[in-house]
Formats: C-alpha cells, sequence, structure tokens
C-alpha cells in the first residue's frame, strides 16, 4: 500500500537491530484515518474469507483490527495479556516472546466468545518473527476454531515470519513489505 | 444513546461491587459498529472543542478513542502502561489504581506527541471514580497542554467521577449513565 510506506519512510525511524519506530501513526501515537484505509484494503483482501471474528493481541493489534472488523462488519476479539477480573476462570492461554518488552507474556481469550464454529481472521500491526502471531494462532486452535488468514499493516520478511507460517497453508497478507533495515535504510519490496 | 443503553441491558452482567462487565462488545470482543456509532456521537459533542488531539489509556480506551478521533479527523495518543523500548527516556509519566487490576499502574506519553500547543480531548471507555482519567490529565497538564473535554462511553455515577473532575471546568460527556447497580440490577439516567 503506497500511502502506508509512504508514511513509513517519512515517520517511521530505523533504531537498528531490526527494531522500527512507528510511534508517531501506529504504535503510541496514532492516525485514525491510516488506520481507516489500512482496514479496508486488509477487508478488501479477506472479502471472501468467510470469517466470523476477527482475532488480535492488545495492544497496538487493536486499532488495525477494529478498522479491519468494520468493514468485514465482524466482531474484533483481542488477547489480554493479563486477565481481567471480568474474565471466567477457565480460559484459553498461551505464552509468547514480546520483542518490544523483551520477555515472555501471556496472551489470553475467554472461551465465551471463540468457538469450534468460528473462521478467524488474524489482524496484527507488524508480521516479523511470527512470535505473537503464532501465539494466536495456537489460541484459535485452542478454541477448535478454523484459521482464514493473517493480515499485519508491516511486515519484516528479513525475520521469516511468513515462511514460519506457511505450514497453516492460509493467506498471509501485508501492507508493506521491508526487506532490510541493514546500515539504517528501510527498503520494501515491489509487491 | 439509546442504542448503548440496550447493549448494556442485552449483554452487560453486574458482578456486584460496582463491576460492569461489557467483554462482549467492549473489554475484550469489541463490536467495531456500535464504536463507531459511539465515537459519531462523542465527535458530535466536541465537535466545538477545537481539539488537536484525543488521549486515552491502553487498552480499551484505544478503540472509542479512534473511532471518535475518526470522525474528528485528530490523531490519538494513547498512553502506555509499560514503556517500549522505541520510546525517549524522557517521558511523562504518572501513577493511577486500576479498578480491574487492584494495583496502581504507570501511565507514560512520550513529549514528541503532546505540546504546550494541543487542546486536548481526553476519551476512554468508563468514567467510574475518574481514576484514570485523573491521570490522563495530569499527563496532560505535565505536557503544558490545555484540556477541552472529557468523554466516555459509560458512567457509574455513584463513582463520583463527575464530580471529582468538576474542578477541571471543562465539558464531560457520556454515553450511558448507570446511577445505580444495587440489587443486581442496573439503572441509568434518563439524561
Amino acid at each position: 500500500m503506497q500511502f502506508l510506506k509512504e508514511k513509513i519512510l517519512a515517520e517511521g525511524k530505523n533504531l537498528g537491530n531490526g527494531i522500527l519506530k512507528v510511534d508517531s501513526f501506529i504504535n503510541h501515537q496514532v492516525d485514525p484515518l491510516l488506520m481507516q484505509a489500512c482496514g479496508q484494503e486488509l477487508a478488501r483482501r479477506f472479502a471472501n474469507s468467510g470469517a466470523t471474528h476477527v482475532l488480535t493481541a492488545e495492544i497496538s493489534g487493536i486499532a488495525p483490527a477494529i478498522m479491519t472488523a468494520l468493514f468485514l462488519k465482524l466482531p474484533v476479539v483481542y488477547a489480554r495479556k493479563t486477565k481481567p477480573v471480568t474474565m471466567p476462570d477457565q480460559v484459553f492461554l498461551t505464552v509468547a516472546p514480546s520483542h518490544t518488552k523483551g520477555r515472555m507474556v501471556e496472551l489470553i481469550i475467554s472461551p465465551e466468545f471463540l468457538t469450534a464454529d468460528d473462521r478467524v481472521l488474524i489482524i496484527d500491526d507488524f508480521l516479523a518473527s511470527g512470535a505473537t502471531i503464532h501465539g494466536l494462532v495456537r489460541l484459535s486452535q485452542a478454541a477448535g476454531a478454523t484459521l482464514v488468514g493473517i493480515g499485519t499493516l508491516i511486515e519484516k520478511s528479513f525475520e521469516g515470519g511468513r515462511e514460519a507460517l506457511a505450514h497453516l497453508g492460509i493467506q498471509i497478507e501485508s501492507l508493506a513489505c521491508i526487506t532490510s533495515m541493514d546500515n539504517g535504510k528501510i527498503e520494501f519490496s515491489d509487491k
């Protein structure tokens, strides 16, 4: 998506070690009009997926997931990282390493909102190593649901997430695919 | 807002001790179409506020804030509860008690995205005791910004948040105002 790539080039910061700072429009400050455009495009790409739920992880997955779900007219479930008092005692829980937090985090969903009847579209901000998305895949599988697609705003293809998720045999989409962050640059694939 | 009240009566659960479970449409599963309608209504009420930024707190404030900001065509800043590696060392930080977590949490914003030139509209899911919103008020004041309004989806008027924030002398709006949760019921004010 050209507009997203231009935003990344204009405002994204390559902090080194593969860390891309997009705090000015995705991760701390959010540009709702950009998110709406991204959600609309992800919804278009998954229009025929037959999804019944969009699944994401708090925190930074919420904005792209809700905008995608708005266009698909589907509910969003966001996996919690701490179990709130309002959640039942019996939950689906998995752990995944957090790139930005430098430790393992829990991902928790309630069986109330994801069942074996569901077809799940996973939406997140980044596809990097795929570790968080793998966690969401495990939660979806624990619920017995069918995975139908994975969509993200930004892919860092050099971290191998797409290959790690290939065995799932489902559609994987990203709106901006970064192939290299070497030497302080940000390079995109043409697709 | 009648539609939100009906949703609370249909799907909200009074868990006692003033805890309202709205996990099926706000706090874990999110209904994007409801959120869009709520955002549109909050945007209408603050259309003349002159706001330059919408400020909220992760996690459950993000959905209503982004939808309000979408209609106002403003950027959202969501206060982080843990400082990501992408944030500068020098930040605005305050602590606030978390009702659902039963402990103090940090609220952190980067000086990159809120300055003395800003006019801040605070949006959150709940106005209860007002503790989280007070935290956002302190962050806004630390940045030297001007507060112009506070908007929430659900107010629990019996917890006194509106009175606690009255000294700010700014417009406070909620879309559904619960006056009592005694005896397992959920009662609304007429307004």
